[in-house]
């Protein structure tokens, strides 16, 4: 069994999560990051120390230029302060086109070049339900992809395994999870729309998750909240 | 119906003719080219002088900071004088890991912000045998992925389609289809490894496919080759 394998690291709570998950399985790790000019760039510092703390083989943070069309990385405000089922609803503004796809494409090559048969993605389909990008089949058709796309399905007839540990957990039940392998989610940032500081504003969708599933998991989150209003 | 697409528009031969048949079947062109520091960056330049003469209505070159590992872009010698056997055995070393996953990924971005449903991709089966994903399988499995992937496969159940015209033709047979169309290839660049002066070096795999379908065709590359040796 190959025990290496890529993990895509942004620095949130459910990668962090992830990268604990792999570790405990036994695998040898390499991170990817994404610098795409998110306004919540803060993640990628955050990322770097969950990368060094875990032990990685190696940490690669990849400049993309994406192309906007969302709150997250073009001049288009973050919702705020939306309700459960506001948030639940559709596909949200936060959603960045083909994003999922770039990151995975990306995973796969940096796979390829290190001989990784294993990616490890965070992706969730309760809480994002509105991604089309976090659903089960999406991930199965990736994993087709894969295979089919690299060197080593065709000479050896190896299969690329995409592992999406958290893909039918509740952020309650990630938490949980976390705690056990002994994540410090202090070490995580999720807020899409920190302020100068670097602080979480608590109010929009990311925020409000990760509050709501600390609160479900009976736990505290760690970490500082901007909350003026 | 659709008619606007995105082309993955290199400057070489073959995305040249892909541009001419999706203007031919009456689509409005997006094109999409990266900047991967490849050794033949000069096909961007062919590139942007394409996208001009054939009035495309965007074309955005996306930088790519890919992870090395091929002739193309990382400090491998590119392979010369290399006979037809020796060409079309096994996977050849100018093959970008992932590559086309990464080019197709952005494509799908970049269609998605432009609300287009279709994408033109220049791959071709019979020349480049040893690309894992320049095969049919590939781009089915791709195409599968791309409607679970976007907004628009969940919210209207449209479909993305991936055009590869090219795909079972032989270089012979797109050079008289170009032609056909109108295609200038003296505005398109082949060539893995041109000399300062950009200009071709006629012994490479892409140089000799290059060279040996336009003597199939019964035609003169119109371009100018440094043949020193």
């Amino acid at each position: 069994m190959d025990l290496k394998a890529v993990i895509l690291l942004s620095g949130g709570l459910d990668s962090a999560t992830v990268l604990a998950i792999a570790k405990r399985n036994g695998f040898r790790v390499f991170a990817l990051s994404f610098d795409y000019e998110q306004r919540h760039s803060v993640e990628l510092e955050k990322a770097k120390i969950l990368a060094k703390k875990f032990n990685v083989e190696d940490h690669r943070i990849v400049k993309l230029d994406l192309f906007g069309g969302s709150a997250l990385n073009d001049n288009i405000p973050v919702p705020k302060n939306r309700n459960e089922k506001e948030i639940s609803s559709g596909i949200p503004i936060t959603y960045v086109p083909a994003r999922n796809t770039i990151f995975l494409a990306n995973a796969l090559a940096y796979a390829e070049v290190n001989k990784c048969l294993n990616i490890f993605v965070g992706v969730n389909a309760v809480d994002y339900s509105g991604y089309p990008d976090c659903r089960p089949e999406y991930i199965s058709a990736f994993e087709k992809l894969a295979t089919l796309a690299t060197k080593s399905g065709i000479e050896n007839e190896t299969k690329i395994k995409i592992h999406a540990p958290l893909i039918q957990l509740s952020k309650a039940e990630i938490i949980r999870k976390g705690l056990e392998l002994g994540v410090d989610y202090q070490l995580t940032h999720s807020c899409y729309d920190p302020n100068d500081q670097g602080l979480s504003c608590g109010v929009c969708d990311s925020c409000a998750l990760r509050l709501k599933g600390f609160q479900e998991a009976g736990e505290t989150d760690p970490v500082d909240y901007a909350l003026s209003s």
